[in-house]
């Protein structure tokens, strides 16, 4: 039995989802959300500034007491996870393998498909991860340059603009022969209506937090970690730069969450 | 009579805008174009940062020998203009005055409204440096999220998607009774159409990059510094980082500059 925190690390918003997907399946657990705003996008960054980014904020959120950490960050998955795994104690679960591990559920996995920024695309790291679980497997990656803006500006059911920014940018998704579609970004999951209904209800979309969260709780189960709590928990969310846009854009992400404080400002770091 | 280039830094892409500007008004001279894309965007970096930031592309720049500077890049017009006009010996002409001193050919200029990106507005420089000019107009500043990831995806005419995302981020205008409304992004004059459809055409739209050539042809006449080539000009661009992408969404801004190579790299600074 362990009270301490999840710890829970993004850039930015999208972690959020993986937030709510935690928060759901765990209802007891504490949760401490920290976002690296200061430093948002990490898309742009190299992969030595990825590394020290990730680095110190996940030395800010541990010093607050987390007994499991998930890195919900993509691009902080694909460049830094095994030097973080190196550097702390605590068991550590990435958003991006909790969403390949996924695939492994797929009764046929002939072509896939997956969606992320341009940066993680060009980047090569995710289609190189596929491959390695699916040598045979056809794998497009396909960048979404519109879909963050677009969940960021709270345009995730707006009836023509998010319809037709989703259409663009899967516009070379259309006629493939796909058996699934990995959301490869955590802001996508709040277009997955959309998406599906661009895409067709035949190709099964994989939204990779609650496989995530899944994985967190056999974890704490393994190493009896869960917390004795029965209670409402403690929710603690910290930026290190714009704490006013992320209370606003966190509340598109968790419009049910009203806490009279949303976030923590850490002293930010250079 | 100089034959030496006029340097023109940018963060990113935006600042082509005015290359096209300057290039159409002063086809003889030569051009250098400076972009750091290893930082962009400035929007969410401290005033120190972007100061630093300018200096060393400004130096890089310099360094190539340039008569004449325009800064391209409105973050770094309103957080470091004056810094760099004490650093550097060359007439600085930035992209930000430009515009507001356009505003002051108005016939009426009651209420008058900027659009920008959500830092410019959020800093309230903006707005200042207006009202300064106009203390009794009303100023109304605008946050257009979705046009700087529709304009680098190619979406500047689409005639769905476009429309309804300037729709969307316009709706706080639409029945403002404005005077004028200031393109206060370099990006937003490639959708200077949807955006005057969408406003009305008794709206005036300014768009400060042809200003800032006029300026820029004026301090040159003044100062006797305009080239004697008759020939076709040289045209340089530099980038920190990612010179695919800036090829790529260069060509968007450019279609017609088909130079075989579009851009060269200058080693990056940290």
């Amino acid at each position: 039995m362990n009270r301490a925190s999840i710890g829970i690390f993004d850039s930015g918003f999208g972690g959020l989802t993986v937030w709510k997907a935690l928060s759901s399946l765990l209802p007891h657990e504490n949760l401490s959300y920290f976002a690296d705003t200061l430093h948002l996008p990490y898309g742009n960054k190299t992969q030595e500034e990825i590394i020290k980014y990730s680095f110190q904020s996940i030395e800010t959120l541990a010093s607050k007491g987390i007994k499991l950490l998930v890195v919900a960050c993509h691009t902080s998955c694909l460049n830094a996870l095994p030097f973080l795994e190196k550097r702390f104690p605590f068991p550590i679960v990435g958003i991006a393998s909790s969403g390949i591990e996924e695939l492994l559920f797929l009764k046929k996995a002939d072509h896939l498909a997956f969606l992320a920024t341009h940066a993680s695309v060009a980047s090569g790291v995710y289609q190189k991860k596929i491959q390695e679980k699916f040598p045979f497997a056809k794998v497009t990656g396909i960048a979404c340059p519109l879909f963050v803006p677009l969940v960021e500006n709270g345009h995730t059911n707006h009836p023509i603009l998010t319809k037709q920014a989703v259409k663009e940018d899967l516009r070379h998704l259309k006629d493939l022969p796909l058996d699934a579609v990995l959301l490869g970004c955590t802001h996508y999951p709040l277009l997955k209506n959309s998406i599906q209904e661009e895409l067709g209800s035949h190709i099964q979309l994989i939204d990779p937090s609650m496989a995530c969260a899944a994985q967190v709780q056999k974890i704490l189960q393994k190493n009896h970690l869960e917390t004795d709590n029965t209670q409402f928990p403690l929710y603690e969310f910290y930026v290190t730069a714009n704490p006013v846009k992320f209370q606003t854009v966190g509340k598109l992400f968790l419009p049910s969450l009203s806490y009279p404080t949303l976030c923590s400002v850490t002293p930010s770091f250079a």
